[in-house]
């Protein structure tokens, strides 16, 4: 399912989207790169170990997305998406990704820490 | 100073940003649509009149911007940038725009409010 117009580094990003997304943590990991860097709100990840537990993590609070800008060029993508959890389905989440030889060697996320918080008892 | 090759959406979130981040508040309003919604954490504004404190406000406390991407089409822009304040230099901002004829319609912001709050005493 290639597309020919598709930017290499938008085609990476969201085949990975599409992946984790799916609850496919396997699949999403094939394009992450072993050596990885990702900088989340209060979090720095290192390396495909470490992503892998945290991408898990977050993926067991997932219940549905809602995609809504992708774009991207030959080496950087940017996503822009409404994450559903238990807690909320209306907080936006940004990634940056830097990619390289149909791998993803840098994350920037950003989403409100307060907005996906549970609600308060 | 215009380039072909910018589509229109991103010419215009590209415009607005360097108005804004330049401190020029009136040349930044001239980009937006009289009756935009913005949707930032923690608060929905209505309106330019709304928008212009909004935006007022937070321009007061920037003192430098590094914008690290940038895209668009014809009517959706998204870019991602680390507003450096006197609390912060490495917390990312993205923005995502709609765009009509020459003015931002609508504009969801996001950024980890916990990472820009002044540092605990």
């Amino acid at each position: 399912m290639t597309h020919p117009s598709i930017p290499p580094a938008l085609a990476t990003a969201l085949a990975y989207h599409d992946a984790w997304t799916s609850q496919d943590l396997d699949r999403a990991m094939t394009y992450i790169a072993r050596d990885i860097s990702c900088y989340a709100p209060g979090a720095q990840i290192s390396g495909a170990g470490q992503y892998r537990d945290f991408l898990g993590g977050f993926m067991t609070q997932l219940t549905a997305v809602e995609t809504v800008a992708a774009f991207g060029d030959d080496t950087t993508a940017v996503l822009f998406y409404y994450p559903h959890t238990a807690n909320t389905s209306d907080a936006p989440t940004a990634e940056c990704f830097t990619v390289a030889d149909g791998k993803i060697t840098r994350s920037v996320l950003v989403f409100d820490r307060p907005s996906f918080a549970p609600p308060q008892r």
